[in-house]
């Protein structure tokens, strides 16, 4: 087909580190364009060798001052770096302070680093699906580490949060903030807990706090336990700036720890599990509602429920009777 | 069928206010028990007529204070309330400070005020499905006012902000707190923008931001113009809480116009219409994923995927071939 063999050349410069082409592709997953799939198709087996580490922490935690700081160390490593920005606050999403654009903006002119935000508009898909596809399109790359940075609250960004190989949840002393981390959730999906800010008042309590919670959560044998690392992403002066190579070191101990344990697999296992399930739900939804839509069908039955007529648990198993083959009908596929 | 006709019972005490009954039937949401459908069904009708006001805002805004002084005035009103926490960190969900946690529950002695979290643990559902459902339960049990409180971050969140009628997007003066509910796509859904904490400093710089970014946005003729309402929920003397009779009454005026101007008819389709898509998804999910199930043939497609010998999307397709009918075969429905 003359799709596929266009595509394929896309892929094909995609795969040599085109930054455009990158972009290119993107846009074809936030439009849900009928190419996207093919492309995805294609660039799938290219995946799956990049670091995927997840940046995670409510707005003004400071995660992307700390993202900025690791992008440099694994720079000086000789690391290509890829950054998917879920956070609509990121200032790598174009938002937040002008000052702090202007800084990050600096790694634009690297080659090395690759910056996307996925905050700049909705995504037809639902935006875990979209995120996966960013990851993978950039994982095609040739990128060692990908990054992902997310606010840490909401089903989604968890489900975001679980693509990521390695967890680091950034929390800062005060405001209870660690607090409400650990109502959230965060710290059982912690790989590294990061007190930012560890300049500030409190912060020697709520590390006790952090490293209490931990001492009373049992581990099994050979399991990681999840490091406390406090660090001052921001200074005035630059030799106040603390913990980055502690941040940087325990990253690749737990990437160590996973290589090393078969945790990486389970870890990968569940990521294509996720990736099925989302493109599942949203093909099956399309064919279906475009089956209802050139008969006006869809209107109908909503009118009907909200007359009272009907209820959506009925219209479902109606339209599913009408549209899947029974276990005996089947065919042998 | 006897299952109809137990859950048929249940529905009817749930009819008459039972609270019992509607925590029992909640719980059949959370685990998505088959009896969850049937019961869905017979409650599906009697509801549609409450109002429902989202109140939304980052941690700390002081959302559950606000919905604390909602609860009182509208009760003096008369009116039956029903709350829904959706954010994990609210007083209403047990988290957050004992003294918080005290107050609110002095409702719990009045009958006519239910308050539902469903931060207690995961959906199988999703959240946005379930939130859907529980508010439905709550409708059903015949209150007048359904509130339903977010934390608005992340797509889920504003899915169920989607849910309401009246949006309340609450911020606070400081930290660009008001910049980032900008940048959230917060306040494009917002009816009612609340600066709580308005006795701190620069609350009337936020305020006066407020009505700059209001006044640059066109708004048709007959359409609602977001009101910005400063509030104090708390403070020392109880003379120093302010605008709460102006929240309460900017609710109600929203509420008039939604049922003046024709958009309620608008903001209850596309609730049935969000209703609709997500059991969609969840069915055919299901359906298909038990199909897989028995046969060992989910994790064989995984590891084939791992083993970069196929991708997502055509074991998709194939899978979707051998259980969809194709339009020419489709049964006439």
């Amino acid at each position: 087909m003359k799709n596929e063999k266009i595509i394929n050349e896309m892929v094909q410069k995609l795969l040599s580190g085109d930054r455009r082409m990158a972009a290119r592709l993107i846009t074809l997953v936030e439009d849900e364009a009928e190419e996207n799939h093919e492309a995805m198709k294609q660039i799938y087996p290219h995946t799956g060798k990049a670091a995927i580490v997840g940046i995670t922490g409510s707005a003004g935690s400071g995660k992307s001052c700390l993202i900025d700081h690791l992008i440099r160390k694994f720079r000086q490593q000789g690391k290509t770096i890829g950054v998917v920005a879920v956070d609509p606050s990121s200032p790598f999403s174009g938002g937040a302070f002008l000052g702090d654009r202007i800084r990050l903006q600096s790694h634009s002119s690297d080659d090395g680093v690759y910056i996307r935000s996925m905050a700049s508009r909705g995504y037809l898909g639902g935006l875990t699906r979209s995120t996966h596809d960013v990851i993978r399109i950039i994982e095609a790359m040739g990128r060692d580490i990908v990054i992902v940075e997310t606010l840490g609250a909401g089903q989604d960004e968890i489900d975001v949060i679980h693509i990521a190989q390695t967890c680091v949840v950034v929390t800062t002393p005060g405001m209870g903030d660690e607090i409400q981390a650990l109502k959230a959730g965060l710290m059982e999906i912690a790989d590294i807990i990061v007190l930012n800010k560890a300049d500030l008042d409190g912060a020697n309590t709520c590390i006790k706090n952090l490293q209490a919670s931990l001492s009373i959560t049992s581990f099994e044998e050979g399991e990681w336990v999840p490091q406390v690392i406090p660090t001052v992403a921001v200074a005035s002066k630059p030799e106040d700036i603390r913990g980055i190579d502690e941040l940087v070191s325990g990253i690749l101990e737990h990437q160590k720890y996973l290589h090393i344990s078969n945790a990486l697999e389970r870890v990968k296992f569940e990521r294509v599990e996720q990736e099925l399930g989302l493109i599942f739900k949203d093909e099956l939804q399309k064919i279906i509602f475009k089956g209802l839509k050139g008969t006006g069908k869809k209107k109908k039955y909503i009118k009907s429920i909200l007359e009272g007529k009907n209820d959506p648990y009925s219209v479902v198993e109606e339209i599913l009777g009408s549209y899947l083959i029974t276990d005996g009908e089947r065919r042998n596929g």
